[in-house]
């Protein structure tokens, strides 16, 4: 019974769903350098680097309203099928995640320049770590995106707790570095903000997961049929 | 040149995007109750009152999912219009925004258990004060939205600026706590945390309201055609 429009052979179609796609890889790609900048800007103490990171946000905004746009182009235009559909909803949610990313590695700029002002408290050791786990969720809940994956996806939510533990120790350590030394505690609050960001950009990489695994599960439109006029 | 479907005579189209709207409503209203609850078991010391608020927060993950299926269904088995598409896929990204206020809502319960474990360190006055703005800021984003209404939209955005002053307040307050006082570290890093996630809620009604004027504006969309196979 399915009269649906020949999607598949619109080449118009097919050529605007390659364009999301690679449009939300390069954006996710983007935005995963802006975090690996950010904290570089923070533990070699570049501003510059700071500096330019920050203005480089313009671009993942650009992106953001691009793809969302296109999203829309697609449902305006065309009457994507129930797998096409999921796909494109979910792109329409997840560039809100990415461009949110990329705000918090501005956040992460900022308090950088700043503490890049004063002598450094301490060696960064775990918040690269946190960096690091942040980023390859990013990436590889873009890439469960692209494969429809969902064990990958798991794996993104699974690995937020790392994260979470993380951020918890860079806490207490800090409280005790505030307690000792009082002199301490805007330099360490300003440290306490970056592990914080850096949770949220895992939040947010979680929440991407979260949307796919939805996504692939999809069990309220999968078994959909268009109505027909 | 329309020769779209007759979307307006369709009896089940309207009586869903009518759910959508009600639906979107009522998730703003709990989504603000929450936010009011948070601040409340803070402020009265009110632990169970905490516990409450946080359990309720299944509701709003529910709505949200519940939302977002609505969302899907309309575009699956109606061909939205250009200003009905535009409004369903805004509602498609603004339930995560208000699921993620739901969230913040959460996390001030949780400081709020840690704080009532503790003698109080001050009486609130700017936090009661920064969560009323953000609660009217979540309330009229949603109202802007149903009345699609930008220029509601721009004061939201507007009134951004207040709680991030005021947050930036409560930040230079409590860093002079802890230095006069080291004792006061953790409770004063707690309430510090509160403060930030109320400037993150702001931060959410603000997303939603630029997706308002966003939505309103739509020029992108506005001149589009419905392409047919």
């Amino acid at each position: 019974m399915d009269n649906s429009p020949p999607q598949h052979t619109n080449r118009q179609y097919e050529e605007d769903l390659r364009g999301l796609r690679s449009g939300l890889l390069k954006m996710g790609g983007v935005v995963e350098r802006q975090i690996a900048d950010a904290i570089e800007s923070l533990v070699e103490r570049n501003t510059g680097r700071a500096r330019e990171t920050i203005e480089r946000d313009a671009e993942v905004n650009r992106m953001d309203t691009e793809m969302d746009e296109r999203c829309i182009r697609l449902l305006a235009l065309h009457q994507p099928a129930a797998s096409d559909l999921r796909f494109i909803t979910t792109g329409l949610k997840i560039t809100t995640d990415l461009e949110r990313i990329g705000d918090n590695a501005v956040n992460i700029c900022e308090r950088a320049i700043e503490l890049n002002e004063e002598p450094q408290l301490k060696p960064y050791i775990d918040i690269p770590r946190m960096a690091e786990i942040a980023q390859s969720m990013v990436k590889d809940s873009l890439d469960a995106l692209m494969r429809e994956d969902p064990a990958l996806a798991r794996e993104v939510i699974e690995r937020d707790d790392e994260v979470d533990q993380l951020n918890y120790q860079i806490y207490r350590e800090l409280l005790s570095y505030m307690a000792e030394d009082p002199q301490t505690i805007p330099r360490a609050t300003r440290i306490l903000f970056v592990s914080k960001y850096l949770e949220r950009i895992a939040d947010h990489a979680t929440n991407i997961a979260e949307m796919i695994v939805y996504m692939v599960k999809g069990s309220t439109i999968r078994h959909m049929e268009k109505k027909k006029p």
